[in-house]
């Protein structure tokens, strides 16, 4: 299908606006007419400078405040359209949406609304232009589509249309499926926008929420599915007003919302049509929508790779030395080192010259790729890169494996491992094994050979979480869970998990709009995103926590305090209280459900290691022990090093 | 009154939030759960560390889940209650807050409710403790303070009593004035929070937007005044939920908190008693109430002082001239010069070694100082030092006036000028004064004589909008109008104003949480707070407009489109539109008024002038006009040295 975007979806000036849509291949704009307002040149001018680009403008927008209006006030109202006209010529555009009057002065009489709506309708078509007429969920007398509809077809004038926008039903739960028994030709415009669901009014969360499709809690899909069903062949249009959109760079803007778009085909082409529920709309063939491979059946991470230079490898290998991790192996060409321990691997990349070099420079000592282990490498590539994402290359020696990769939204990397190759492990290939150790069967030194990751915390510069949801459920095909806010002493902090359907994979991701919390201290520390925790599922926390403890691995400390409301809460008897205690192990439950973890020390104030046992079927994080592991890495931070800022603020103004 | 804040409501560990209360001078505290379970030392030791700061302990809080349960329940919830027992005892506090039961589950049985309280109230009697019994706003069958009334009745243990939060009740718009029929001595307790009024539900409210007295939009005054007519003789304790303060430093979180309550104590003073409403609470000798003198009669500005260096002065002069300003004279013993014309008078402070200079050290070239002219400036003073402000004294030479000064949140100075010493302008004193050009009766170069500050707009980081407000409200009474949101191209830009009821001193706060607006590249460049624009009242803009471009003034340039956008909003004639373009005029209307205003390009992407002209009793701000401007202003920015800040998001993911 045709894509095409407003401007007031992205931020900066006109040109500005106009590039990144060019640059992130979307084929049409709609020019929003604050944005024209204050673009310095003509509007002969911004068609210039969209035609230069490739863009087509689909409409211009929007044209408020007409129908239902007394008579005298109607007549300024169409000298009113006739200068927006004007406007409209000069842009070379021939639609322009009208959004019906929400004013409390406007009419309740839907004829009056659309014996007026045809008189604009006859003024715009003898400059050959036509009206899209669209509802607002924040309107009064009219709010739906429905009502817009039944106007447009009192009305009755070839050049008047619906514009359906997917905020306006969605929010307002009203009814969708309808759509599919408007004719076709008579939907002019489609506009979409997804959103979390928020307590609010329907204006507030239109203006401050709006996401794009996958990034939000909305049907966007199936409400595409009920306007492709009418037989509309227009174009799909993305219209979002959001505070954090607002702030966020537009080539950045524009290349997610180019992604939800491509997404947001993919899904529709697999859904079922309300006209012919035995078939799929890409079984009908419906305009052409994109086909990429399956999202990866996902096993889990191959490798973890960090980022170090020499030093650093020296105190991240005795640090992963204390936590029972063995060298297993190094690289055949270049000078890369692995360790592993039960199901777990971790590359240390010390290439000079190299990729990871580079994001070392960058971003300090850091995990600057993951290699998710999955049936299908090639397909998870083709998927990727038909959704938006870039391939990367790296220097392959001869006989070396080809693992394809490609960037993360940070500059990170993800590898795709194909399991044909020899299993999760199979890239051990590439390296040179040390022998294991007499009468070794696995790597079992302390985590117990069913070690395996669960989960990987990652934390993100503010403004970009959707950003990444949308990368890793478009690519990977992981679901979002709702958004969560988590209480650091410092501030709060965003979170939201994505999982595999399998839940072998699961990301838990975090921001921090604030420089003090301990999420916004290494943002601030280290300029940009970055892995935060590996957490590693282990059969018996409290014996590994006991055993890395003997080893002399320092665990994050928790107040004794916490252990005596444990006890309250939930009757623990003293004994396993105390054990607990000294361990640092927490507990929370849920339901029958229950979750044992404990934390490592932090490595450079930069990420840590959590450990975790899932019993009875427990699937979440432990959020609510989250305060108290933030409070305590926020003490462990002050004592080694890394304090909050301290903000100006609190310098003046004493009482004393 | 005794004042009292709850830990939660200041940010940091335990020991951090007790030291700021402390601090700020605050009788004692709320220890709220979590953060003791976070401490790392025992209930004992925290209890040592208040007893060491001078503060009492006045509740341990929350419990909660407590009653309206099954009978094995109630046993369990028994137990756990005598844990907290144990805590309240080590902590040497003897009154608890028991939250009532919002559990799905719980029985709506007022009946049972009371009995199960009254067992609770039992088992804390024994050991000499107390419950204080609270309705959160979005409980189930519990929800007001009448039920929780009710209950405490029912229940009838001299022991228990009702605990009683400003927010749950104002925030669900309850009836509160019926508090006043409760007998004081069954309220054990009083806590206080405001908040601005934003559409969604109670518990999202209480969580995020809580702020502290004054700051937000609820009749906290109102509620304290029937509390005090029930009798209540206890303390006012603050507990704030927020995400701004959980996020900010606690030293200045809790100066701020405690104005808020030596304002509050100064408004119930004032506010006639709801049982004897011919005497105010302050006839009736109810506590101690505050009572500073009142705010100040405020004359507008008698002067803003810029710190600057050598170059800067040079430069700024010479933006002063441009802008009409003319040279008045130098000061008698420092090195400072004046400059005016009409009524606005402005100083730059060349000093070096000089509270100015460390001020341009850390800010740069910008506004150092204002001095607000006024009937009484040392009651002014005196209130200012009451509610919580620092007196500054500075340097005064023989024969010199001595103008009180106290310091604002970002370190700037508000001077408070005597206008029984010779008028607004009689600080002119201090100045050896140029001779007047022949002829001229009074500086009228180009604004004319009746040009004075209509308002002035200041720029502050990040979570400091309601510090300000409650500062400038407090101190000077100003009264603040509704929060506004302004659309700059780069991110959002929050903005609240405040006026004397005399409107002749109006500011506009403005801050933004993201660096790429013009907001915020000031607050990132600068590290601060400071004065972004001063806005003139003239009699007629668009003659001083052509007059200011005749001297060479460069006034920013607005775009053709709005014109004529405007031209078909207002059906406005093209000649005239052509003028206005031609100079930058703006123009906004509400309902019979209207402004016309322009801006002058900005000095060192800091600061400018606005010129405004406010016709047929227009009170507002131009907020419509606001994007373009602001759009304007980065247009200017971008081709003057101060683009946005390059996101390093924008340099990964091309789709290209």
């Amino acid at each position: 299908m045709r894509k095409s975007i407003a401007t007031v979806s992205l931020s900066g000036m006109l040109p500005e606006k106009l590039e990144a849509a060019a640059a992130a291949r979307f084929d049409g704009v709609e020019i929003f007419e604050n944005d024209l307002l204050q673009f310095p040149g003509t509007p002969g001018e911004a068609r210039r400078i969209c035609a230069d680009l490739g863009l087509r403008i689909e409409m211009f927008q929007p044209f408020r405040d007409f129908e239902g209006v007394a008579p005298d006030q109607l007549l300024r109202n169409l000298d009113r359209a006739e200068r927006k006209f004007d406007v409209m010529e000069q842009l070379g555009t021939e639609l322009l949406l009208v959004c019906a009057n929400i004013s409390a002065d406007a009419s309740s009489d839907l004829d009056l609304r659309a014996e007026q709506m045809a008189l604009l309708a006859e003024r715009a078509a003898r400059r050959k232009l036509r009206i899209a007429f669209e509802a607002l969920a924040w309107g009064g007398a009219v709010r739906t589509w429905r009502q817009v509809w039944d106007i447009v077809q009192r009305a009755n004038r070839p050049n008047l249309g619906v514009a359906l926008d997917s905020f306006h039903t969605l929010a307002i739960r009203d009814d969708w499926q309808g759509i599919k028994d408007i004719p076709g030709q008579r939907i002019f415009f489609m506009q979409l926008a997804d959103a979390p669901w928020v307590n609010t009014d329907p204006l507030t969360h239109s203006r401050h929420y709006r996401s794009f499709p996958g990034q939000g809690e909305m049907d966007v899909t199936g409400f595409v599915g009920a306007v492709l069903d009418s037989g509309y062949n227009g174009p799909m249009s993305l219209e979002i007003f959001s505070d954090e959109v607002r702030a966020a760079p537009a080539r950045s803007t524009a290349l997610d919302a180019m992604r939800s778009l491509l997404w947001l085909e993919e899904q529709v082409r697999h859904l079922p049509s309300l006209k012919h529920p035995e078939r799929t709309h890409g079984q009908l063939g419906r305009a052409v929508l994109l086909d990429p491979p399956p999202p990866p059946v996902l096993h889990g991470w191959a490798f973890v790779e960090f980022a170090v230079d020499g030093p650093t490898a020296s105190r991240l290998r005795e640090f992963l030395f204390l936590l029972g991790f063995c060298p297993i192996g190094r690289h055949r060409s270049k000078n890369v080192e692995l360790l592993g321990q039960g199901d777990v691997r971790i590359v240390l990349n010390l290439e000079e010259d190299s990729f990871a070099r580079g994001y070392f420079d960058q971003h300090g000592s850091s995990a600057c790729a993951v290699a998710l282990a999955c049936d299908d490498a090639a397909a998870a590539l083709a998927r990727a890169e038909a959704l938006g994402a870039t391939r990367v290359e790296g220097q392959v020696g001869p006989n070396e494996l080809t693992i394809p990769a490609v960037r993360a939204p940070d500059g990170s990397l993800v590898y795709f491992f194909d399991t044909h190759q020899g299993g999760s492990h199979g890239f051990e290939a590439d390296f040179v094994l040390d022998a294991m150790p007499e009468g070794a069967a696995a790597l079992d030194t302390c985590l117990g050979t069913g070690a395996r990751i669960d989960h990987i915390a990652a934390v993100l510069p503010p403004g970009q979480l959707d950003s990444w949801v949308l990368f890793y459920r478009a690519l990977l095909g992981l679901e979002p869970q709702p958004n969560t806010v988590l209480h650091d002493p410092y501030g709060i902090i965003r979170s939201r998990a994505l999982e595999a359907p399998n839940r072998k994979v699961r990301y838990a991701l975090n921001v921090s709009d604030r420089p003090g919390t301990v999420v916004g201290r290494t943002v601030g520390q280290f300029g940009g995103a970055g892995i935060h925790h590996i957490a590693i599922a282990v059969d018996d926390v409290v014996a590994t926590v006991r055993q890395l403890r003997a080893r002399g691995m320092p665990m994050l400390a928790i107040p004794a305090n916490y252990y005596d409301d444990l006890g309250a809460k939930y009757g623990i008897e003293q004994a396993t209280l105390a054990a607990w205690s000294e361990l640092g192990v927490m507990l929370e439950r849920s339901g029958e459900g229950e979750i044992l973890h404990a934390y490592s020390t932090p490595f450079d104030n930069r990420f840590f290691f959590e450990l975790i046992e899932r019993r009875h079927g427990y699937q979440g994080y432990g959020a609510g022990n989250a305060p108290f592991r933030l409070a305590a890495l926020a003490h462990w931070a002050s004592r080694h090093g890394n304090p909050p800022p301290v903000n100006q603020h609190t310098t003046h103004d004493p009482l004393s």
